[in-house]
C-alpha cells in the first residue's frame, strides 16, 4: 500500500498574525530568507496561506480597512520551500523547477473573499483616475461558485489560482531588479509617457524596511536590517515568477520556474478565488486565504535548455507554464474593443495598455446600463473570469485590445437587443459596493461624453 | 417555399485587378465613397473579396514581392454596402448595425494564403528590430486545415475571419481621425517613448492619393482628388471598426457597428484563414481572398443605447461583438510570459506592449529549439491560433502579458521534459521561410544572451 | 508552387436523377459494383452527393412525399472510389483505409434540408408507435446555422457529417450479412422481445432488386440481376462502416475503415447538416445534398494491427475514428434520464434501447410545454446536436440512458424555474410540422398519464 | 456580515462502521426510514458519506475482498435529509426538489479509491462472461488527478459525482417497484433474450433483510422487520433518481428530483472520483468515501409542471438535471463503434446494449495492444472519463453505439499510425490488476478470433 494524500508542510492558523504562524511568513524576495520546509520531488505536499493582506482587509462591511491599508505589507507568502531530488540533492541554480498545482482552494471555514480598489493616494488601481475612492465588495463561496451581496445578480464558478508563486532570486538577480526599478522611480515621470495616462502611483515599489517580514529572521536583528533594506517587494512579477496574477494557473496546471539559489526556495501566496485578466482593481481578484497541493520535479540544467535569456544577462528569463484541464467552460462571450486613443481623444502609438484601458471603460459604461453602478462593474471585471486580449498590435497607430465577458455569469441577458435596455426604477439595485470618500485633490479623468 | 441561400451582392473575378472588378473596390475610408450594393435587414447575402493586397503578393516562392510591396495599397475592400430595413428605410447615424457572420471561407479554386513580414524600411512588423528582412511563407488549405512547405511540422484548423469590417465614417469623424493621427506623426517621436522600443515605422499612415482606389469614383476626377486627399487609410482599426484584426470574429459571430452615415455603408476585406492574437508579423495572418455570408439587423438609436462614447465627442465609440459557437477546440496550451522589461534590461512602466513583445521573444527562442529557424516561429506565432493575454496590468512597474500556444498544432511534443530537447543534425529542417536580404542600415536589436 | 484545392472526382448535377449523373450512383453494397473514380493517398479530393433520397423528398411544404416514399431506394451513394498509394499500388484486403474529412457542406445553391418520419407502414421511426404519421419539416441554412419555419424558435449551428461512409464488402462478408439478417427477419419476432417494444418494421432490410442502382452496371443486365439479388441494403451500419449515422464524424475527423476488396472501393452519401445522437426520427437528421473534401492514407496490414475481429471470422470488425477540432461548443445542457421500464410500466433487463426511448419520451413531453407540438420536438431531438448517453448499464435491472440538450438552441429559457411554465394563448405557436394522416390500423402506444 | 461556508449535517467517522456513525446510514429505499437531518432551502450544507461498501472493500493489494463481497450491503447512504422551505413548510409530494451540487470531493485523509469487478457468481459486471474473475485496482489521488499502480501509464482528472442521489419513494411507488422487479426475476429468463447475451446475474435485486440497515431504526425490531422485508434495494436507478451513475452529475450541476413523501427525504452516497459512461465493471467507478456541499430549492407542484409521467401512474417519472460548468476538457478523442451483432455473430434488433458491449470489446482489444492486459483496460474504461453514445438507433437491424476515449489520459500516443504498434518485451508492463481465480463453472464467452 502506497502513501497517499498531501503532506502538510506549511500550516496556517487563521487566528494568528502572519509573523506568529508556526512557520512564520515573509513578504519580500531575498536569497537569504531561510527555507521553512523541505520537500522531495514526486511527493504531494500541501501549503496553506493567508490572504495577501494577512487579515488586514476584513469581512466587515466597510471600506475603511482598504482605504487605510498599508501597502508595504503585501504580500504575505508561505515558504520558502527547499526542493530536493529523490537522492537528497537540492535543486541548483540553472535547473528548472516544475511545480504542478494538483489542487487548491479556500481554507475550510474561511470560504469568503474580497475585491477592492485602494484609494488613489494609496496605490489606486488601473482606473484610479476615474475611480479614486477606496471600494470593497465581499464575496461568499458556495463550493465552486462565488456571489456578493455588494454586486447582486452575478454568480460564477472560480478559476482559483495563487497570485504569487516564485523562486528566490540570487543576489545578482536581486541587484538587477533594484537597479532597474530605482531608475524607473527616479526618471520615469520624465521619460515614460504612459505614466501620464495611467495616473497610478507609485511608479515602482522599492525596498523598504517598513512592515517587512522575513520569516524565521528575527525582526530588527542586524541580519534583518541588512536583508530588509535590499529585499525586493513582491508587488510586480519578475524573472522568478512572483506576482504574475495569471488567472489560468489553476488546478492541474504546471509552472516551470527558473532556479537561482540552491534548493530553489519556492514561495507562494496571494490566493485568488477568481480573477479577470489584468486584475484591474489592483486588490482586484477575489482575495482569500487558501491552500495549494503541489508536486515538484527538477529538470536539471533546464534553465539553459528551456528558458530564454532575453537581456543583458543569463538571468533575464521568464517562467513558462501549461494550463490545466478543468477550467470553467463558457460558450457565449460579449466582447468589448479598445484602441489606443485615450479619453481625451489623444492618439497613442500601438499602446496595448491604453487600448485595454479603453476596452474596460467601454465595458463598464455598457454594463452599468443594466442596473449597476460603475464601481460595481469595475470590481466585477477585475474578479470575474473575463479574458483580456491583445488582438492587434501592428496596425499603426492603433493597438486593439479586447475584453471578453462570459454572459452566463449574469442573471439577465446582457446582449444588445432591438428592444433596448429596460430603464426606470425597476432596474435600480440599491445595494452597491462598500465605498469611502476620496479626500485627496488629484483631478479625476472625466469622460466628456459620459451620461450622468 | 422560402428563399434560401445567400444572394451574391459583391462578386470577385480573381483574374481581374481590384479596380477592374464589376463592383470596383476601394482602399480608403470616406463618407463619399458611393455604395455599390444594397441589402435589406434579415436577408442573407454574400460578399466576395480579394486578399488585402489585391493579388500583389503572389503564390510564387519568393519574398521579393513582399519586400517591394507598396504599402499604400492596403487594404482593398468590398463595398460599401447600403443597409435598409424591411420598409426600405436606410440605417441612420446613431443606429447600431448588427452584422452576423453566418459563414465565410476561401474563394473556390483559390485555397491558399501567405504570411509575411515587410522589410523594415517598408512597414516591418512587431519585431522588425530583431527581424528586419522581408520574409514570406505560403500556406495551402486542406479544408479546415492549413499547412506550409515553409514551416514544416505544423498543421492547424483555421479560425477564419475578415481582418477588416467597418462602416463609413462621417466627415466629422474622419476629421477627428486625421487630426489626431497627424499630431502623432508630427510629435510622436518626441513625446511617445514606445516608438523607441517598437522601432517600426511609420508612426501613422496619413491620407495619401498614391494608390488610392475609391470604388465607383473615377480616378483623377476632381471628386477623386478631393476625397483621396482626405480619406483615411485602412491600416488601423478605429471607431468604425475597420482593421481590428480580431481573430475570434469568425463563423457565427455578431458584430455591432456604429452607424455614422445614412445607409451605414458597410465595407469589408482582408480575409484571414487564421491569425494569432496581435497578428505580430503585420502582414501576419494567413492572408487570402475569400467570401463572407452576412445578415444585418438595425437597432434604431442603438449607438446611444449600447455604445459608450468615451472621449471628446459622441463619435468616440468602439464596436462590440459576440463570439460564435464553432471555434476550434484545444485543451492543451503551453504559455509564455513577458514582463515590461525590454531586451536591454530597461524597466518600463506597466507597458503591456513591451510585455507582450517579451513574451513573444521568449516563445520564439523556445520553439526554435525544436528544429525551426526563428523566422519560421515568428511567422507561425503570427498566424496560428495562439492567444495573447494581458494577464497583469496593475502590479507596478511590471505589466505581465502571456502568449498561449496550442500544443496540438505541432507534430512533436513541444513541452519541457526531463530528457531535454533532442539536438543534432536530425533536428535540422532544411526548408525555411522565403527571405530577402535587408539592405537598410538601421541597427537590429541584439539579445546579448542569444544563442547563435 | 504546389497543387492546392480539392480535385473534384464525383460531380453531381442536381437537375439530374441519381442514375443520370455523369458518374452514376449506387444504393447497395457489393464487391462487384465497379469503381467510378480513383485517388492517390495524400491528395485532397472532392466528392459530391445527392441527399439520401436522390431528390424524392422535396422542399415542397407537404408530407405526402415522405408518406409515400419508396424505402428501397435508400441511400444513393457516390463512389465507389478506388484508392492507390503513391506508387500506384491499390489498397488491399487487410489494410486500413484512413479517411480524413477535411471539409464538407451543402452544395452551393442547395442550402436547405429536411427532417422527417416515415409513415408507420413504411419504416416509421424510433417512436413510431407513439407517432405513426408521416411528418416533415423543412430547414433553411444561413451559413453554419439552420432554422425551420415548421419548428419556430430554434436555430443552431450544424455539426455536419456524412451519414454513410464505408468500404465495399468482400463476397465473404456480404454472405455473412445476408445470412444473419435473414435469420433475424425470419425468427426475430419469436425470439427477440425488443421488437415488441420498438414496433418499427421491418426487422431487417434484405436484398431486393426493387429500386436497385448499381452505378455503372447496366440495369436489368444479367450482371445487374445477379448483383442486385445479393447486394446488401444500405440501411444499417455494419463491419464496413456504412450508415453509422455518427454525428461527430464531421470536419477534421478521421475514420479508419477496414479494406475488404482491392482498391478499398470507398462510397459515401446521406449528408446530414446536423443530427442528434440516435437520429430517432429515422429520416431524422437534417437530410441534404452536399460535398466532402477527403484525403486518404493506407495503413498496410492495419486491420490486423488495429481492428479487433470480434466474432466467428476475421471480418467481424468495426471501424474506429477520431473526432475533429471544430465542433460547435455549448456549455449549458438540460439532461433527461430514462430507465429500462417501458410505457406500460413493464420492467426490462438492462435494456439501453428501452431506457433511451424513455429518456426521449420524457424530453418530448417536457419541451412540448414550451409551446411546441410533440411532433415538433420529436423531429427537433432527431436533428439538433443533442447527446444520447448510456450512463449506467450494470445496475440490474435498470439501464439508465440520458439525453442532453444544449439550451442555447432555443430562443427562450427552457430550464425549470420556480415561476412555472407560462401557459395560455401567447404560447401557442401556430406553425407546426407538415403532417399526413395515418391510415393504417396498428394500435398506438398510449401513455396513460399523458396530458391532453 | 452573512453566514458562509457549509453547515455539516451528516458527519462521517471513517474509523466506525456504517451503523455506528453518529447519524447511522441506511442501504435501502423506504418511506418509513426516518430523516436524520433537516435543511432549509437556500442554505449550503455538507453531507459526508462512506464508500458504497462501507469500508468492506479495502486499500489492501488483494482482490479477495471483492471476490467475497456481500452484495446485499450496497449502498450505504447518508440521510434521509428532510427539506423545508424558509417558512418551515416541508417539501410535499408533487413538488420538485432542486439540488445543486456546489462542491464535492474525497474526505480529507482518505484520498484513494478502487475500481473492481465482482466474481461472476457474485454479480459480475457488464462483461462478466468474458471476464468472470474478481479483479481490483487501487487508485491514489493527487488533487484533481488519479493514478493507479495497477494500471500504469494513465493519469486523469476526476469528474467526481455521487453515484446515488434520490428522494424516498412513497409506499405506492415502492409497491410498483417491487411488483415489476419480481415479475422480471420470475419470468425474465424465459421472456427477455437480452439476459442470454449479458450473462450477469441476478436479473433483479429484490428486497432482502440480509445486511439491511435502516438508519435510526433499531435492527431486528418489529418495525425493522417490516420495513426490511419490503424496502427496495439501491442497486438500480429508478423514478426517485437513486443509483443512476450519471458521471456528469458533478460540481455545479443541478438535479431536479420528484418528491414522493413529506420532507422529500433526500439520501445520497456511492461517491465516485471518476467514472466512464456505463460504469461497465459494475463496482466500476473509482469508488471512494467523500463529501457533498449541497443547496436545495423547492419548486412547489413542480412534478406536474416539469416532469413527465410516462406509464400507468403519475409516479412513473424520471429526474432531470443540468450539467455544471467545470468538467475536465479534452479535445482529442479516439472512438470505437459497436453494432448489435454479438460475439457469436448473431444479429440483434436495434439493441443498444449489445452494440455498446461490442464497442467496449473492440476498445479493450485495441488498447491492450499498447502493453496492457485486457483486465486493465476493462477497469480503465469503466472509470476513466470516456463517453458512451447511442449514435444510431433506427437503422434496422443495427443499433450503433460508440465509446469515445480521451487520448490525453495516456502517457503514449494510442492513435493508429502507419508505423504500427510497437511490440516486444519493452511493452510488457509487469504490474497488472489484482485478481482472483474464478472457481465457478459457467462457460466464458470466447471470441473465436481473439489473439492470444
Amino acid at each position: 500500500m502506497a502513501q497517499y494524500g498531501a503532506r502538510l508542510i506549511v500550516p496556517i492558523d487563521l487566528k494568528k498574525q502572519p509573523w506568529e504562524q508556526k512557520l512564520p511568513l515573509h513578504n519580500r524576495w531575498h536569497p537569504d530568507i531561510p527555507a521553512v520546509a523541505e520537500v522531495t520531488t514526486g511527493e504531494l505536499f500541501r501549503v496553506e496561506m493567508v490572504d495577501f493582506s494577512g487579515g488586514r482587509i476584513t469581512k466587515e462591511y466597510t471600506a475603511e480597512d482598504i482605504k487605510y491599508a498599508e501597502p508595504y505589507i503585501a504580500h504575505y507568502l508561505s515558504g520558502p520551500i527547499r526542493v530536493l531530488d529523490k537522492n537528497g540533492v537540492p535543486a541548483k541554480p540553472g535547473d528548472l523547477l516544475v511545480v504542478e498545482i494538483c489542487n487548491l482552494g479556500p481554507l475550510p471555514g474561511d470560504e469568503w473573499g474580497f475585491t477592492a480598489t485602494f484609494d488613489r493616494e494609496n496605490g489606486g488601481g488601473f482606473l484610479t483616475d476615474h475611480f479614486p475612492c477606496a471600494t470593497k465588495a465581499i464575496w461568499y463561496f458556495e463550493g465552486i461558485y462565488a456571489y456578493s451581496p455588494h454586486i447582486p445578480g452575478v454568480r460564477f464558478p472560480g478559476l482559483t489560482h495563487p497570485g504569487v508563486i516564485g523562486t528566490a532570486p540570487s543576489m545578482e538577480l536581486l541587484n538587477i531588479w533594484n537597479k532597474r526599478e530605482r531608475e524607473l522611480e527616479e526618471t520615469g515621470l520624465q521619460s515614460l509617457k504612459l505614466c501620464e495616462v495611467l495616473h497610478s502611483r507609485p511608479l515602482a515599489n522599492l525596498p523598504s524596511t517598513k512592515g517587512c517580514q522575513l520569516g524565521k529572521i528575527q525582526k530588527y536583528s542586524p541580519e534583518w536590517e541588512r536583508i530588509a533594506s535590499e529585499a525586493a517587494r513582491t508587488i510586480p512579477g519578475r524573472e522568478n515568477g512572483g506576482n504574475c496574477d495569471i488567472k489560468n494557473l489553476s488546478r492541474g496546471s504546471k509552472v516551470y520556474l527558473p532556479v537561482f539559489v540552491e534548493g530553489a526556495n519556492l514561495s507562494t501566496g496571494d490566493m485568488h478565488f477568481s480573477q479577470g485578466d489584468g486584475e484591474i482593481a489592483f486588490c482586484g481578484a477575489i482575495e482569500m486565504s487558501g491552500f495549494l497541493e503541489l508536486k515538484c520535479e527538477i529538470i536539471r540544467d533546464g534553465m539553459k535548455e528551456y528558458l530564454t535569456p532575453m537581456g543583458p544577462t543569463l538571468l533575464h528569463v521568464n517562467p513558462i507554464f501549461e494550463i490545466g484541464p478543468v477550467e470553467p467552460r463558457f460558450s457565449e462571450w460579449l466582447v468589448f474593443e479598445g484602441i489606443s486613443v485615450d479619453e481625451s481623444g489623444r492618439q497613442h502609438y500601438l499602446d496595448a495598455t491604453v487600448a485595454y484601458k479603453r476596452a474596460i471603460l467601454n465595458a463598464i459604461d455598457y454594463l452599468s446600463k443594466f442596473g449597476y453602478s460603475k464601481e460595481q462593474i469595475y470590481l466585477l471585471l477585475s474578479c470575474c473570469p473575463c479574458e483580456g486580449r491583445i488582438s492587434g498590435i501592428v496596425d499603426s497607430p492603433n493597438a486593439c485590445a479586447t475584453l471578453a465577458i462570459p454572459t452566463a455569469i449574469f442573471d439577465q441577458d446582457i446582449r444588445p437587443k432591438p428592444q433596448l435596455v429596460p430603464t426606470g426604477p425597476r432596474l435600480v439595485r440599491h445595494p452597491d459596493v462598500l465605498k469611502c470618500t476620496y479626500d485627496g485633490n488629484l483631478p479625476t479623468t472625466k469622460n466628456p461624453c459620459a451620461t450622468a
